[in-house]
């Protein structure tokens, strides 16, 4: 637990629901008859790239930024983000008319970094490789009493993005199916949390896995361990936004008690899937939404006969990597069967 | 009227609606912020690039063939269309055991080509500008018996595409909004005219508009004439959807009473509308199913204070020609105020 804050309840979910109702999008989950037969199984992809700010960030930032006291919001608010936590707190803190200093990375992808500073956000550059958000982000916050809006490790954070499950879980129950599998995209751990401790109240039985970039997987790691462990010193990968370190303190516990695993793609198989989702969802997935896909089109995860739920969890690139993804794009295959 | 055949009425939607409720998907009206601030109104998008096979072409296409009997399914169906409706077709003849021969011109997109042929359709290839499909599909009938499925030109053809308006209309209704003006993508006119069909007997006063490409404004002619006219002689476009020479038969009497009247954009705002898209909706669009959304975003359309609803009818497109649209792309802007 983080400054004496427990971790949340479904309970915490269904009030973040009613919280987003009139705000967010309700993303659709879509049939994806392409994948079908690609897996020998039945796939329906969660749409999150359609949801406000273009990924899912924005339930856990409107969820926790709402909440705060008139004096509070007067103080304005400070996050770092590489990207979507960003794009996500600028939009609800101008949706709120909540004063927005966010601390980003000098290589994050410009698309972002431009749709930040649109929202009317300051953004205050650093060096990824060499400096420390969150020293940077904790000075501000010592300066101008703002409140941070951490990315993943607050419990009204991981409730917001628990609405992406209690969604999948709605609209399965709706169409009288159960998922079997749900893959969902992991970096510090906020969505997938959210995501099973919506659907396992729902359907207990079902897998839930998180899915990392190669050299990232430091919840895949963790989950085998038993602990919190590290990323890879030294990597690097296309899907910016999944590059957290370690998972959270608080995502981790939840994770670890109710995930079955965790996998993990290379940059390569990133790119195929933003492909096909470009050819056969009509999506446009960013790298690390894509991480989901791409592992289930990997063939890593075994899905003949199975109901599996895809999370693609946001769909902000620039245009040259978009491109660059569909250039040679070989449809992905199943390694054998 | 066609073969004897009357024009649909708004129960012959509920019909098809009823029909395709198992089958196609509902596709999402999203919010757009980006838009709205664009053109001082409020806008929807109808994202029918998310139905099944990529484009709106899918509900017609089901709604006509699952009504053959078992004899005429046997003897299988026969289509010619540039891309959209063959795919539809094709997928549809898959989806219920009818053999399916489907005539394409050679210039069709490769990705159209391709994912038909994919559905198991026979592709009979002809030239665009020196041959008849018209010609080469009544051969085709004549030889086999084939029940013909007309792209536009066809009671349950239209009906079927009404179902988006008439998801419109619900959606809307659900949220206690009620549209101004809505803007269809139009090339023989059945989504245009199914849609104002539908959205017409819920909103009376909303003013449905067609969007075709410059050149090919046949439907927005033939409105203020008052009679069917044809397209440019030697026209060019990327739209490759929305090729038609002359409204329908069937078509241009529900909608010479239905719409308020026509607009067409040049290419280069279908591509600035593919990027917006690509950029702020996270949907893929292709040239034709942007053509709406690029009469907004051009500020020909008097939106302002307006509640706008916008079709992006498709998204069937190379990812050459997609990466060219994103490659300058400025933002689209109105050219005063």
């Amino acid at each position: 637990m983080k400054d004496g804050l427990g971790p949340p309840a479904y309970a915490d979910i269904l009030d973040a629901s009613k919280r987003l109702s009139r705000v967010a999008a309700r993303t659709p989950l879509l049939a994806c008859p392409a994948a079908d037969v690609i897996c020998h199984g039945r796939v329906l992809v969660k749409a999150e790239v359609l949801q406000r700010t273009g990924s899912f960030k924005f339930r856990g930032a409107y969820n926790l930024i709402s909440r705060l006291s008139g004096e509070d919001r007067a103080r304005g608010v400070v996050a770092y983000s590489s990207g979507n936590h960003a794009q996500a707190v600028a939009a609800v803190a101008e949706l709120l008319g909540v004063p927005a200093t966010i601390v980003m990375p000098g290589d994050a992808p410009r698309l972002k970094i431009e749709a930040t500073r649109g929202y009317g956000a300051e953004v205050v550059l650093y060096d990824r490789y060499g400096e420390s958000r969150e020293a940077i982000a904790a000075a501000l916050v010592a300066e101008s009493g703002a409140t941070l809006v951490p990315p993943f490790d607050h419990p009204m954070i991981i409730a917001g993005q628990g609405t992406v499950g209690l969604e999948i879980g709605e609209e399965m129950t709706t169409r009288d199916m159960a998922p079997d599998i749900v893959l969902v995209p992991c970096s510090g751990g906020g969505l997938v949390a959210g995501t099973a401790l919506a659907v396992k109240h729902r359907f207990p039985a079902a897998a839930i896995h998180s899915v990392e970039p190669d050299g990232f997987d430091d919840t895949a790691r963790s989950l085998r361990a038993g602990t919190r462990q590290q990323a890879d010193r030294g990597a690097r990968s296309i899907c910016d936004a999944l590059l957290a370190p370690t998972p959270g303190e608080l995502t981790f516990p939840i994770n670890r008690s109710l995930l079955a695993g965790g996998f993990s793609v290379s940059d390569e198989m990133a790119r195929a899937a933003m492909a096909f989702a470009f050819r056969h969802l009509k999506l446009v997935v960013e790298p690390g939404g894509a991480v989901a896909l791409a592992a289930l089109l990997s063939g890593k995860v075994g899905c003949a006969g199975k109901t599996v739920v895809v999370v693609c969890s946001g769909g902000n690139v620039d245009p040259d990597v978009f491109s660059a993804a569909l250039a040679p794009a070989p449809e992905p295959r199943l390694a054998s069967g």
